[in-house]
This record gives structure tokens, sequence and C-alpha cells, in this order.
């Protein structure tokens, strides 16, 4: 079988680009083969029947061409090892796990949790409705007689329950360095019983995306309700009441943890004592809804995600992949790799080439690699748009308070027998028919600069965001925050902490951790055992 | 038809997700008419048989189906509109042109410019050779008798020639407001010849991969050569030869072309007077690498790139738009969008959605669509990595300099009917078998943080980027950096300074526009005539 370009190449006078509109795209329906046999209109097919290594596409790829072309044509050996896992996967190949790679960031192994079982449903800030649900756990050091000692970990985006090894799973957790017996760990178990959930819309034990929706025993997959942080912390409260917790002795995450360490006190102030939060934020700001927004897009433009219906068939592993790799630019920061890469190449005896070269891509190709398979698409899509959507101004909590009023009310009546769609939001935007339309460019001379510049530097904590931190006037709080982190940068934790204090909390600790500290950016507070776990250590002494 | 999910439901016993290889597959080959009828497996091909606008996979996702799910299935109208674009461009059904769509960086037009033809090759660092090629240029104000007012300016990576308008064009240029004549222009024209050029692999009028390879006729695509900017100014200057300009006034550029202008001195030293560069660099760093591989990658990953050759199909239109909104993200700074859209959704008052939802997203996405079918996607990839490859560093050029004269070494055997491979370089990449490894967790604990952070603080110009800049000892020479800039972040800039300065440089002169003056980050240099424009006017009065 000709590649297909070669087969163009022979029935088409070549044209310069110059509009779409010129492409001969013709010539496609001249060949009624194409549509089942090109490499491109049968992305997954072809692999079957090939020996599950090589593909139409990356043969003609390795071919010379001496003869009709002035220069080589280049290699791909990053798209064929993507081709290979596609045919291993369609094959049931075994895929050697990465999950012991070494890494900043420990894999998130499952297994060896608790789980606790809801039979009552937890209703959702958006409309939606989980009949019932489960949220796997790991617990270290032991509850006090009067419960009084229990701290909950909050985790990060793609984090298990799995905080730190125990008997019944002896890896290294996310944070094994971090707890432990005695006051040099962060979090002490011989005082605390620690204890960490999976989220809800995770993959590891928690419901989810990939769990069974019990009115069809069908994955949920797409058809899974719209989450909010506040929703899962909801959830976790409702398992500290199954533990007989009344009131947490401490409240402690970092990076969406960190968010979510926040939330709980301000939607249970009453049952949360301290409140550690690293690495996190108030409300998410456009920069990182913006990194998250294009992970999204890409892994939805994997055409093996399947608007979230790959249960069944091959998980969209290069979307996550891409997905991943983009992340892990967030993860650190420039400097950090200008010291560990600088600008080695993979291998400088060799050309430059568009798959993977310079150490640093190497790097992110196998942070991608490691997670493609290892977590659930749909988990990251929902837990990601999850942090978007979180903002603890009280204009937006009195809306989600509203909104959730009013579908309870519907749920009664439907309950009373009155007609009416349970689920309520059916989980689509109409987008105005105009594209958005940036100021014009008049304006974006030195006036509208100006003016930009004017509203930046009067920024102080804006008042509604002060009011939505007000349940926690009383709390003992620390934040901290790392001046290298692009991801949650530091004036994100400076407006919580200016927010506190604008609203009358004398006690809130600060620490902004300088780049004299620490160049590891996001990655921090998986990192910096010193810093980071010493100032929650001495803050829960 | 019935959707995938819907039969694989109706046969499928639910699993949870836990291991890749637990899953179904074996479904997969119980129905034969999968491969030619299931919306992944005819990704393109589906499109074809409907009216153009509604697909099976989209019609599947808008179906109620209260009866089968505790909640209603997501609606995806973003790919509903990628997938309407693909059945439009598959059935040239016209595609409404976003050219004129506003906007801060303007859209590079192209056409009624002058074309310069050599018919001598170009024999680039990397080993390739383009047999012939041809630069499109256009030029404004007048060049005196003497040929010694000539200004080259440099584009960015994806600009055309189209710098100003013109009787030919009239269409705005990308430095519109910065050319024109008197003295309260950067580029006075009354005073100065401007020559702005497409860049050689670019898609506007000059040779790059969308052009027709001599030797066969058919575009070049992945058979082009690996491209560096020292290339591409080599190419230029034969073009100053061709119009008899011996020595240039200056050279001047932004971005991409910041990093040529300084090439340009370097590499002709007395062919150039005063050199500016903006928001560029000496040498790339891992950061803007990562964050131009990962547009890379997501591009390559889109079936229709077909590994180059979809010049006579449909092109890469939803990677091309991916790739560009990665890119937006990196052109402008956080606070300047916090200012801007702040958590502004698109409509409030509806539910959240995973298709673009808040104003930042519209925003990145409108940025996609204007640019996805206006450039040539192998440009973006042969333009993007040569920007990765540049390094002013003396053991760089050295080491180019060795391989250039070893390949015409071996071209004249060849012409002296030796027998050999002409282009020498067979742009692959060998990567280790091992993958990137991390060093161990235990050694990024405090020593290594420390360690990290004093070979930072200690961070002087590096002796051999002072060496490579040698060559511009005793040039008149402007560095403009912004503050907020994060994809040529300001220590870049500096660092082409203090190089210069270690060199012996001692009318460098360097002004960094601070957070005060600007938040648009990377395309201050197309937005802020007052300051970027005042100071090159200044600097070349």
């Amino acid at each position: 079988m000709k590649p297909f370009h070669r087969i163009l190449a022979a029935t088409a006078k070549q044209q310069p680009l110059q509009s779409i509109s010129r492409h001969p795209s013709h010539l496609l329906r001249r060949h009624p083969q194409f549509p089942t046999n090109h490499p491109r209109f049968i992305h997954s097919t072809k692999l079957r029947s090939q020996n599950g290594t090589a593909t139409a596409a990356s043969q003609a790829s390795r071919e010379p061409s001496p003869a009709t072309s002035s220069n080589p044509q280049m290699a791909f050996p990053c798209l064929d090892a993507l081709e290979t896992r596609t045919s291993n996967l369609l094959n049931k190949t075994a895929i050697p796990s990465r999950s012991n790679s070494s890494g900043p960031e420990p894999s998130y192994t499952s297994g060896g949790y608790q789980t606790f079982r809801s039979p009552n449903p937890l209703h959702l800030d958006w409309g939606g409705t989980l009949p019932a649900y489960s949220i796997a756990y790991e617990t270290w050091g032991t509850l006090n007689p009067s419960k009084t000692n229990a701290i909950l970990l909050h985790t990060g985006l793609s984090a298990s329950s799995h905080a730190h090894s125990t008997s019944a799973n002896q890896s290294p957790g996310w944070w094994e360095k971090f707890i432990g017996p005695g006051p040099t760990f962060a979090l002490d178990t011989d005082k605390y019983f620690i204890i960490c959930t999976n989220v809800i819309g995770g993959c590891y034990g928690s419901t989810g995306p990939s769990s069974p929706d019990p009115a069809s025993g069908d994955p949920y997959a797409t058809k899974f309700p719209i989450l909010t942080l506040e929703d899962m912390v909801r959830a976790q409260f409702t398992l500290l009441d199954h533990l007989g917790i009344e009131k947490l002795a401490a409240s402690v995450g970092s990076s969406m943890g960190g968010m979510q360490s926040l939330a709980a006190g301000v939607l249970f102030p009453e049952r949360v004592d301290k409140i550690v939060s690293i690495s996190g934020c108030a409300r998410s700001h456009p920069y990182s809804i913006a990194m998250r927004f294009v992970q999204r897009q890409v892994l939805m433009s994997d055409p093996n995600w399947s608007r979230g219906h790959y249960y069944n068939s091959i998980p969209p592993h290069v979307g996550m992949k891409l997905a991943r790799e983009i992340a892990t630019v967030t993860y650190r920061s420039g400097p950090e790799w200008e010291n560990r890469f600088s600008r080695r190449r993979a291998d400088a005896s060799q050309p430059p080439a568009l798959c993977p070269d310079f150490l640093i891509e190497t790097y992110l190709d196998h942070a991608g690699e490691k997670w493609c398979l290892e977590y659930d698409a749909n988990s990251l899509l929902y837990i990601s748009k999850a942090m978007d959507l979180f903002d603890l101004s009280k204009g937006v909590q009195d809306a989600a308070k509203d909104r959730r009023d009013g579908y309870e009310k519907r749920r009664n009546e439907v309950v009373a027998g009155a007609a009416g769609d349970e689920a309520g939001a059916s989980c689509t935007l109409t987008l105005p028919e105009e594209a958005y339309q940036e100021q014009d460019e008049d304006s974006t001379s030195l006036g509208s600069v100006s003016e930009a510049n004017s509203s930046l530097n009067a920024r102080r904590p804006p008042r509604d965001l002060v009011s939505g931190l007000a349940p926690l006037r009383n709390h003992k709080i620390l934040v901290i925050g790392v001046a290298s982190d692009i991801l949650f940068p530091a004036w994100q934790q400076k407006e919580i902490v200016d927010s506190l204090r604008e609203g009358g909390n004398e006690g809130v600790q600060h620490v902004e951790l300088g780049e004299d500290i620490s160049l590891f950016g996001h990655d921090t507070f998986l990192l910096d055992t010193e810093n980071v776990g010493g100032q929650v250590g001495n803050f829960l002494r």
C-alpha cells in the first residue's frame, strides 16, 4: 500500500499554500479507498493489521527518498512510539508500568485504602446529583478517645489518598517525608490522627467519572455532573460524620488542597480549628485557568477521548500525555530548569529533531509518559474545571447557595409528584455568536496601558473576597507561598492573607519562600521538608 | 446507527478503572463494523456522509438520556465546531475569514510583496540544502544613492514581510504605528529605507515547507531541512547583496527578530552599524523551549498533520488552533489578564462547561480560531525549532562552522564525482533507551535546593556567550526588555547586556520596562509605541 502523499504526489500538481480553498481536496474523493486505508483516516484501525510496532505511516517516514527530494524525510520516533502504544492497547499487549520511575512527584499508587460508602445522595453546587458515592481514605496515627486530634489532609489535583506508606500499601506516599512520629515531621502521627481522602471526581477509589452510574451501570463518563471543590469538601465532611469526628484539629493542604483547606473552614467554620493553606489561593486567577484550559482542550481533542466515552476502548493516552507535558511546564520554574538542564541536548552528536531533543524536552516527555495511562482523563477534566470554578468571594458563595436552595426545592417537588427534571443543569453553554473582541488597537496605546497598570497598583483585597473569608475571622491560619511558583503565584497567597487581615483576622501567619530559598516553583510543597514542612510543624505544635 | 458507547454498554459489564490491561478491549473486536462506522475510528470520514454540520458523535452528545443516567450528558459545542470545520474543509465549503478580526496582533496579511529569487543554493547550518530559494520582502522609504540608509527589520515567528501598509497592500502591517515619516516614528521613513522580509521557512512568499521541492515538484513538507535563525539571516544578506546594500544603517527586531538582529551583527559585523534587539535573547532558555515544545507536540499529534504531508488534504487546523492557544498564554501576563478578564464568564447565567466558558477561555479560543487556517503548520514547526536551537555562544558558533565546513567538503567531493549523500543529516535523533531520570528525591531536599540557588545567584554572563558576542564589541546596541514578559523574561535581555559589557562593549544601552510601564508581557513590542517605539526612535536619531 502506497502512503497517501505518494499517491497524491503522482496525481496532484504542486500548488503554493495561499488559501485553504485552493487545496485540491477533490483529490481525496477520487480515491474511494482512502477512507478505509489511509493512515489518517484509519487513525486507530490501521494498527490492528500490522505486527504491532510498525505502521504504514512510520514506515514511510523511515524510507530514504534520495531520488525524489532535496533532503531526507524527517523521522518521528516519538510518533512511532505513540502508535505502538495505541496498537499495544488495542491488542492488550502488556504496557510496561512507569509507576516506580523516579521523579519529584511520587507515583500515586492506590490500594489498601478504606472506603466509606454513603447510601445517601450528594447534591452538587451546579445541580448534579450522585445518587450514592464512595470516598477512599487512609489514616495515620491514632484517633484519641475524644476525637479531637484529627487532621484532614487535602490533596493536589491528581493525588490519591496515599499520602504516606501504610502496612496495607507500603509504597511511599506523596507526602511521605512530611508525615511521621515526632515533632520533626510536619504532621506528627504521635500527636495527630491524619486522614487523607481521594476527592470525589477522582479515580483512586472515590466516586468519579469512571465509576458506574447506578442509573445505567455504565461509567458516568461525561454524564458525570459538574463538580466544585466545595462539593468535594462537603463529601469529606460526611466521612468525618461517619468517623464521629465533630471538629478537626486542623485542615491542611497544598495546591488544590490549599484551596480546599480554606473552603473547609469557610463551609464549616465550627468544625475546623487550625487551617494550613500552602501554594493555594482563595480564587483561581485567569492565568491558571488559561493553563488548565489548554490542557483540557488538548485532551478533549484526542479522537480517542470520544467525548468521554472511552472506558471500553482505547483511552486517550496521547491527549493525556500532552496535557501532562503542558502541566509540567507550570510546576517548576525557569531558573530551576536553567540550572538543571540549561540548553543540553539528549544527544548532541545527532542533528536536531522535532521529537524530544533537548533534555528539557525529554524531561517533559517522560513526565507525560509516566502519567498518560495512570490517571483517568475524565477525572482530570472534572477536577481541573472544579479548580477553575473556585472562588470564595461572598457573591459567589451566595449564588451557589441560591442555586442549591432552588435545586432542593425542585427535588422536593419531584418527590411530591410534581413534574420536573431532577438535575436541572444541562451542562452546556451558549456562547455569544460574536467571537471575543479585544479592545481596538487604538486603545492599546499608552492610555490603556497606564489605566491597566494603575488599576493593578491600586489593588486591595476585593471587598467581596474579604466578606467571603469572614467565617475564618477567628481561625488560626498559616498561609505559605513560594516566590518561584508560576501556577499559584505568590500574590495569590498574599491575597488570602490581605483579605483575612482586612476582615479582622489578626492571627494569620504568612510565609513566602523567596527565590533564595526555593526555585522549585509550585512543586516546592512536595520537596521542601525543611522550609514547608518545618513551618507546618511549628504551626501545629 | 447506535453510538458506540451505547452498543458497548449493552454488552459490557462495567469495571472500575484500575489498570489499562483490564479494559475489555476485546469487545472492540466483537463488532466488525466498528472500524468503518464508529465516530472514533472514522474520525474524518464520518463527516462526508452528513449534512456538513451534525455528526454522529455530536448528535449523540445532544441526546437527552434521562432514563439511563443520573445526570444529563455534557454538550461539547466547541468540538461540534471543529468537526464542522473539518467537514467544510473536506467539502470545500467557504470558511469565513477571520483576517480582519480585531486583536492586538494584526493579521499577517500577505500580498503585494516583492520577491528575490536566488538561483544559487542555500546551504544550511545542519547540512540541509535549498537548491534555490525565494525571499518575499517589502520596503518603505527611499534608499539613498550611497545605499547607506537601509534598516533591516526582522519579524517575530509568524509575521509576514508586511510590517506597514503599502500601496500594493493597504492592510495595516504588524508594526504599522512604529513606521512612518518623521521623528515621531520609531523607524523614520523620511530618513531610512526599511526592508522587511518573510523569513526562510515561512509561508508568506519566502521558501518554506509549503514550497515545492525542485527535486520532486511536491511541497517539501517534512523533507524540508532543519533551519537555524542564522540560516535565515544569511539568506537575508543575499537579498541585501541583490539590492546592492553593503552595510546596514541598523538591524532591528523584536522577539525572534530580536534574536536575528543580534545574529546579523555577529555573522556580519562589518555589514551592520547599529543594532536594536527588543524582547529577544542571545540564547533560548529551557522554559521557552518547553513552551514551544509542547506546542509542537500538540500540533504533531493532530492526525491531520500526517507527519507534515497534509498539503493536498485537510490541514491540521485543530492542532494549529491548540498550539496557538498555548502560545497565546505566553504572550501576555497574568496581571494583565487579571485586570482585563478577571474571573468573568462568557455567560454567567449558564452552568459551567468544559468548552470555552470563562472570558479568558473565549479569548484563547478566539486567538486559536483566528490563526488555525492562516498559517502553515510546518512553517510553525521549523521556525519554532529554529528558535530553540538559537545560541550565540562561541562554542555553538564554532561547532556550526565546523559542520558547515564538513558539509561543504562533502559537497565538493560529490561535485567531483565521489560517492556521498549530499544532505548528510538524517534529521532524526536516537534517544537513550532509558527515559529521563530525575535526580533521586533524597537529593532534592535542602542540600540541592541551596546548591541550585547558589549557582543561580552566582550567575555571571557565561564566558562562552561573552566570546560569542565579541564581534559586537564596537557596535552601538539598544537592548529592550519588559519585566512582565514570561516568554523572553527580562533576565534574558540583561544576559545580552551583561555579556556585551563583559566583552568590552561600553556603549550598549539597556532599557527594561517595569510592570508600572507595561503589563502587556511579550506583546508589549507590538503595542507600546511610546516606550518601545520612543526608545527605538531616539536610538536611531
